[in-house]
């Protein structure tokens, strides 16, 4: 009795990562971590998001369809628990689109253009003049989400603030059409760890360049990409004073080394001149290596058994295709179209 | 068994409505006739499109909910006969939603931009800088609403030929995502008759505008509305030759009036002189009384009873839930997209 109602009292979470490959030390670092903590203390549902990676893939599936698994054995190697979280398919719950349908006519073309997070993305993408319908549109379709699952806390990096933005805008819109308070705003709950940087020290993590760590990569594949790490290119000789700031390798003891004190000293002796990268990055690599190997282990048996996991996404797909049908029938109800309720 | 095979040869067609209002002699002309033809011949299915209706009435909602049921009752009164024709509600239709979702990925924003309905019908409404998002991206949901049902043949009018063309489109970049023949692609079938006026002779019809006569306008509205039609400004006597181009009493003549010879002769008269206003209105009003009372009745009739219109809805809404979920199976087959199949 009294759980039930702890239970009921949760404030809801939600997170998800477009399926568009295989998870790596970025996102373990920049929210894995966090979710496995939350989902003690929160109702947390993680959304395998496969329609949204469509979105800049229409053509090329199957870079989402063949990392869908991939995303959910991550999961589950990190210590995600899908008795306490909810884990869901975006494609396999209707209602995400349909209220996507709905909230497009609250949101002009024009605000959609004006989105940073966007704007940014498509920038940094070659689309050309071919930007895809469903890109640009997507900020809307991830205000669905959000508030389809009553999602108040919504764990984001500050580039992700004005989808924040825009969701809470569709929510008083569509709560004004509604003349009642049928959606709730959500708040963000900004990440306190820095962003992780690519083993190169320069572009984004990717794994066609070679420069990120999957959760599945093997010891040698570890190994290689430490070594390979950005450094202070100015530090030649051992002797020669180094610099911290910018150095990848430093970054990732800061991330990833359970002593802190430690890594402090090692800061200190790299600065001041004396201690050789070939040090530092065997002290990073043999705690990369730990870090990792339960991890992937963990993985390997998980991805083993697919039908397992398609039966894990399938439970929670089900489970929040009936609470985003209840928030479905709320907005059709103020849309007046609720003929057959 | 014959009549079996004879029902899975029939052509599929697709019409629908935007529910924004009641049907008027517009529609009657332009295709609700045609429909009550076609249902006899063909395998019809008839959309009342209120998500549709929704793309540029987000913030007034209550025009298009408060018009579905009317629209419905139109149907039945003129003969369209829901044994033979399928009549649904598009929001009652998640594959329809979800299918706009996959193919809104396929299709640029460009493209949209450059749809010259699209175009059109933007530069008529005063919209300015506020674009809604459905409204700008209709034409892909209705690709998915013409796919879904697997149409092969589109009444329309001319001005919707971008439509059919936008929805090849897509079925092709499908099917070669697909690599297989998974979506049909459709014709157009072109109205052969003229669109006709408004009363007033310029603008679009409009109830608001108060130049149209509506399937449900009662005798004296008819009568009203006939004795202030737009004729031949310069025919101000009876002896005065006048013309009969433009004439919206003879253009409504020659849609409604069952003698054409009769007709032919009238027109002769009038250009020639000595046929007066009065006398051409009143020919014309009696015509259409005798064809809108019928009408009317029956309407009054179906409109008095909402729970067998929305039990038509339903079960014409619930075939095409099955209709349309097999195509949307395939699409996410195509995508690779389909773990719980």
């Amino acid at each position: 009795m009294h759980n039930q109602i702890h239970t009921i009292k949760k404030e809801k979470v939600l997170t998800g990562d477009r399926a568009t490959g295989q998870l790596h030390l970025g996102h373990f670092v920049g929210s894995l971590q966090q979710r496995v903590a939350l989902q003690n203390d929160y109702e947390q549902t993680i959304l395998v998001a496969d329609l949204q990676g469509l979105t800049d893939n229409g053509h090329n599936p199957h870079k989402v369809s063949s990392n869908i698994l991939n995303v959910v054995a991550d999961y589950l190697a990190v210590g995600i628990d899908p008795q306490k979280t909810t884990i869901c398919l975006q494609s396999a719950i209707p209602a995400l689109s349909e209220l996507t349908m709905y909230y497009s006519n609250l949101v002009s073309v024009a605000r959609l253009q004006r989105n940073p997070t966007v704007k940014n993305e498509i920038a940094g993408k070659s689309f050309g003049n071919s930007i895809p319908t469903g890109f640009l549109t997507y900020p809307i379709s991830q205000a669905a989400d959000i508030t389809a699952f009553r999602a108040t806390l919504i764990p984001v990096g500050d580039d992700q603030l004005p989808m924040i933005e825009q969701t809470n805008e569709i929510v008083r819109k569509l709560n004004h059409v509604a003349q009642d308070n049928i959606l709730v705003e959500c708040r963000p709950l900004l990440s306190k760890v820095p962003r992780l940087p690519s083993t190169d020290g320069k572009s984004k993590m990717s794994k066609s360049m070679g420069n990120c760590i999957l959760l599945s990569s093997g010891a040698k594949d570890i190994s290689k990409a430490v070594k390979s790490m950005y450094t202070d290119p100015n530090h030649l000789a051992v002797e020669d004073p180094g610099k911290v700031e910018g150095n990848v390798v430093f970054t990732y003891l800061d991330a990833f080394h359970p002593d802190l004190a430690y890594v402090n000293d090692l800061k200190i002796r790299y600065q001041k001149g004396g201690l050789g990268d070939g040090t530092t990055k065997k002290i990073l690599e043999e705690c990369l290596q730990e870090t990792l190997m339960p991890i992937r282990e963990r993985r390997e048996k998980f991805i083993s058994d697919k039908a397992q996991l398609i039966e894990i996404l399938r439970i929670g797909s089900e489970k929040s295709q009936d609470e985003s049908n209840q928030v479905l029938g709320s907005v059709k109800r103020a849309f007046g179209l609720n003929l057959f309720q």
